[in-house]
């Protein structure tokens, strides 16, 4: 490494690029070459930050798996009743999904073909797990609903909060981030119905 | 065309493989010669059932699109306060979903590149709006919570509802559709938390 820089890249501006390119083309559709022309550097240039795509893939989707699973370390995630925080958990699952769009998108989109993705997808299977152990413990505590199966609760309230990468936009006129993250609270532990 | 044929498809065979193949390749990266080769007859073959891969598409999303639309003609979707009237259409949506799942997962995948893309992206969200104004009609009735914005509400639940396509599969030992049918339709309505 040399300090004399002929770009003006960082590693963190450069993996915003990457993030777009790789959500647009799919990352086994990216090569170096596209991701040089994206950022407008060389590949050698490129390459003077990172060893290649899997590593900018590999920290791309580590920035959205840290933003998902600093949400179980919060307070509100550990202590009080269980579907307590199981809301909080979800609620704040929808504001880092919105806060890190990109990056959590492409975590959605990770298909398993390379050891990051496999990494990858298995660090997901496990923030899945101690959602559905916190659903699973909720129910227990009798505050949830016995009649619908946890893993089938757990994979629908996954469906419709992932679901927002597919629409959500940050310049459209729409629902603001904590608008969303409310609806999805109502609608998850309430549903539509008017009691 | 001729009466003999030298392959022992119909265009509904013929279709079934199309759609997995389309399903597995994505609709742009699937040719004529891929097809060809998924079915084991020849792409002159093929021309004899149909025009082209295009036509393959709009037959398949067709299918999809006719048992979509198909529910809003139910007894159950016509008559009725809008509320039982909404919760029948999701509930059929879903059985919808699961039993022509490869036609409805390719449906949720279409992106708009070719005309018959777009008119099955113009078919959705007719389909979407139809289903929306339901939504509406039952919060005027104060059926439905009014404190989630009904375009914001109906995002979500489709949301949850296409999110099936991504892990139901119909030899796995998990839920059956009714199973899974009967799940949306509790967590969209009522909620997780136990009243």
């Amino acid at each position: 490494m040399t300090t004399a820089k002929r770009d003006t890249y960082t590693p963190e501006t450069l993996l915003s690029v990457a993030v777009q390119v790789f959500n647009e083309r799919g990352y086994d559709g990216t090569s170096m070459e596209h991701l040089s022309k994206a950022a407008g550097i060389s590949k050698s240039s490129i390459y003077h930050h990172v060893s290649g795509k899997e590593e900018l893939l590999r920290r791309a989707v580590s920035r959205a798996l840290d933003g998902l699973f600093g949400i179980l370390e919060e307070e509100h995630a550990r202590a009080g009743r269980a579907v307590d925080r199981l809301e909080h958990v979800v609620r704040r699952m929808v504001e880092v999904l919105i806060s890190e769009l990109p990056y959590v998108t492409l975590l959605l989109r990770v298909r398993g073909n390379t050891e990051t993705e496999r990494w990858a997808l298995e660090r997901r299977r496990d923030f899945d797990h101690q959602v559905a152990e916190l659903l699973k413990a909720a129910a227990a505590d009798g505050d949830v609903r016995g009649d619908v199966e946890v893993r089938l609760a757990t994979r629908l309230v996954f469906g419709m909060i992932n679901s927002i990468v597919e629409w959500y936009r940050p310049d459209t006129r729409g629902a603001s981030g904590p608008e969303v993250a409310d609806a999805v609270v109502r609608l998850a532990f309430s549903g539509l119905r008017q009691n």
